[in-house]
């Protein structure tokens, strides 16, 4: 491996506004999801100065990003592609050690990563993208004129971007939270995570070619390494506009509450915590219900789970066919994981949720194993009456493979138990014609349940499009009204401008 | 008096999902801003039951409600505009007693009110209100098929609307913020602003009449009597879904911080305080300087300054005319007050504020007069280096008809000190040909501090339409990327979901 590592010169600094900086006592290590051996540099923890100096260079360099070309802009987008394409499988194989993901998983979170950032290269080029709204003057009209109205976007100021574990590469340093901020004219200052501190400087180092080659002012990006510390200090940096932060229910809540608890509150658009429900219906377990069984165990074992629209929770609509149904889904489960899970405290956090359920009064451990085996994908099943009364180990995300079938005995009771869950990122219904009409009226429940509702398909293999909404009701997000995920991502990062009455020659291009 | 009263059969009851509901023991009064005499009907206050009524009801009623075909709401709406029409003169002569505005203002104010709900009415009929994007399936994409996504919107679910002081039709119980929720298909709790609870109940009634008349569930609005605590109450109330809010800073900062201590927290758009800055280029003072004085002199007084878009703040780059110019906004200044201010509580913060900016080391006072005088327009001035290093007295909002005129050196002065001020509603600049140069370079500035820049004319007669944005950065608004005025209030109140692979009829009518 070691060469691996010489190659691309990994210093384990600070990067700000393309500078490595590392002037704090503080490390962190590189610790391998694969074998457990940790990487030879140590990584510099981010100071307080250090973070208020990313900062203040994020808004130093706001005014001269924001008044860029809309095709300059893209041209960065394009670069950073370029530059993470560029990386060759030098950034695979240490993404690899990093996370246990394997190398074709990442070559495709590879793919997906230089798709959004051309996508979004793409969508600020075309004038609609804007949004311009102008209302002509009425010169004539009474009591008053009417002067003329011109309404476009800017960008929002600095964002804080905060790397996730589980996409080292989609959802973090060059992700699509920092495609997006950069593409709405936003500078971004990311927080990498210390699950893959090799791969974020890998992207970092990519993204700060870029910025140089196309000209951009280097404070429009910057790399902090550590942990819940400098996430907090960065969060409250007078400087920073909006934060971005996909992760666990309790981090994202905690940089919420520090936001709202600014001065000057800023948005947080924090992806936290989903079980994704699923609802089979009687016909459509009867027609191929062992197909999407195993539809349905593919996609909770895919990736070992780690995903935040992996399906946690199945919820089977009782007919002649159930029992064969959960026997069917049964048959995905109680194996033995083949990878590694991303990080020890994912591991960890997996084996003690995966106990704690075991013991669960309200649950069923269905194909049961030795305690200190290894780890599993594990299928648990509910009564009824646990899921109508809402039981808090029915409502809670477990990260990992691992789900929970319920056979609830009719659809009145499938929407008692429904008014209990949290707000969610997906909600999923199978059925055939004959059931079409139970499910339309279990609709508007599902409407306010989720940002996305799937129909004869599994709500993992996220698509990112125009018509995407990755996002959901609390605490799925911390805002229902937006899509980390998609075009419209762009839409967190910007506000409106109304110019009224002004010249020609003093409005911003795009408004002219 | 008693007329007007008894043929509006006043009650002094809450209104709560078309029911005349009074349990609790707490009473507000009417008391007139004219004259100070107290309406015989007692005001009483929401019970905490009462509030959980009403949020309750307005839960129930949401899934019928926002499922509603859009030519059902937009009837509604033109049903509620003709009901507020409908109370004719008695309305105004209400309003016009408790508020002290005139006559002819708050006609002009309710022909504003039921111009926004027409305007609502019209635009949720367009389909392109729904911003509807369809992603078609590709069934032969590699390595998997895509399948077909389409994006509409929903309502957000129910929302509390806080009556403002400064207008008591057009952004209170049936205002812009009540208009818009219902456009999106949210249901409606008012507070009603204990300035004007008279004007509050008649308009809840027509309110309520048109809900009756077109079949709408009655749960969709509800009026709540009450101050502080009611408010404080009714945001905490889990069946809330959003906020929106017009007032001090001080409250709106208070039911912000509420808002974001919820379990499951959601958004508050408040807005709450805003000086307005002016800045007055040497050409446009060479050219039309008592022109411009007499302008802004109008603007600052009209309605005795209670609007939230009153220039508070007149920045006069210095050249050869700036002295005659401050001259000539002085003769605007110094004159008594002809119409009372809103209600004892604003009058007694403007005589407060004045007399606290009399003795203000940074300002001088411009035509004094008695310490015990009526209320005046008043007009003060500072030196630009109070201005410079952003003295405070010169960053605050004082709600009346008063400003502070500042000569600066220079242009980079002018920066120096606009980096100091929080973020404004309104941004205005006065200029002719010859300033474009020095006013194109300051336009990023005024870009990050406001929502709306005006170009040679008054920030104050907020237009309704599609173009407005009537928000800005915090404390101007709560979020600087929504506006509360014109059409794009609605986006504050719905929210995005995607249908994955959904059989055309289950899907919602217009995404079909």
């Amino acid at each position: 491996m070691m060469e691996v590592w010489k190659v691309n010169e990994i210093l384990g600094f600070n990067l700000i506004a393309g500078q490595f900086v590392a002037s704090g006592e503080k490390r962190l290590r590189s610790i391998s999801a694969a074998d457990g051996s940790v990487h030879p540099v140590e990584f510099r923890v981010a100071t307080d100065a250090e973070v208020r100096e990313a900062a203040t260079a994020a808004a130093s360099a706001f005014d001269a990003f924001v008044h860029t070309p809309p095709r300059a802009r893209a041209d960065l987008l394009e670069a950073i592609a370029g530059e993470i394409d560029g990386l060759g499988t030098a950034l695979i194989e240490q993404a690899s050690r990093e996370t246990g993901l394997s190398a074709a998983r990442l070559e495709a979170e590879r793919a997906r990563t230089v798709a959004q950032l051309r996508m979004f290269a793409e969508l600020i080029v075309e004038p609609a993208t804007y949004g311009v709204c102008v209302e002509a003057a009425l010169p004539a009209r009474l009591p008053s004129p009417r002067p003329e109205m011109r309404r476009g976007y800017t960008g929002i100021g600095p964002v804080a971007v905060f790397g996730s574990s589980n996409f080292p590469l989609a959802f973090s340093v060059a992700g699509g939270d920092t495609a997006s901020a950069l593409a709405a004219g936003c500078p971004v200052v990311v927080k990498a995570h210390p699950g893959h501190l090799v791969t974020s400087e890998l992207v970092a180092n990519a993204v700060t070619r870029a910025v140089r080659r196309t000209g951009q002012p280097p404070g429009i990006f910057s790399l902090l390494v550590g942990a819940h510390e400098t996430g907090s200090r960065l969060v409250q940096e007078p400087a920073i506009q909006a934060v971005a932060f996909t992760g666990s229910l309790a981090a994202g809540r905690a940089l919420f509450d520090l936001a709202a608890r600014r001065d000057r509150p800023i948005p947080v658009f924090a992806e936290m915590s989903s079980i994704n429900p699923v609802i089979v219906f009687p016909h459509a377990q009867r027609v191929r219900g062992g197909e999407i069984a195993q539809q349905l165990g593919d996609s909770i074992r895919l990736g070992n789970g780690q995903f935040c629209t992996k399906p946690g929770l199945i919820l089977v609509i009782g007919g002649p066919s159930s029992a064969e149904f959960v026997v069917g889904l049964q048959a995905a489960f109680g194996t033995e994981l083949r990878a590694p899970m991303l990080n020890d405290a994912i591991a960890i956090a997996y084996r003690t949720g995966v106990q704690a359920r075991t013991h669960a009064e309200d649950l069923n451990w269905l194909s049961p194993h030795a305690a200190d085996a290894p780890l599993h994908a594990e299928l648990f099943s509910a009564d009824a009456s646990a899921f109508r009364r809402g039981a808090p180990v029915l409502r809670e995300e477990l990260f990992g493979p691992s789900a929970t079938v319920v056979v609830v005995d009719d659809e009145p009771s499938l929407l008692e138990g429904l008014q209990h869950l949290s707000g969610q990122l997906t909600a999923t219904v199978f059925g055939e014609n004959e059931d079409y009409e139970c499910i339309a009226s279990l609709l508007p429940a599902l409407e306010k349940l989720a940002g996305r509702l799937v129909f004869n398909g599994v709500p993992t293999g996220v698509e990112v499009n125009r018509a995407t909404v990755h996002g959901g009701p609390y605490p799925a997000t911390s805002d229902a009204r937006f899509t980390s995920v998609g075009a419209q991502a762009m839409e967190r990062f910007r506000r409106p401008i109304c110019y009224q009455n002004f010249p020609a020659q003093l409005l911003p291009a795009h408004l002219r």
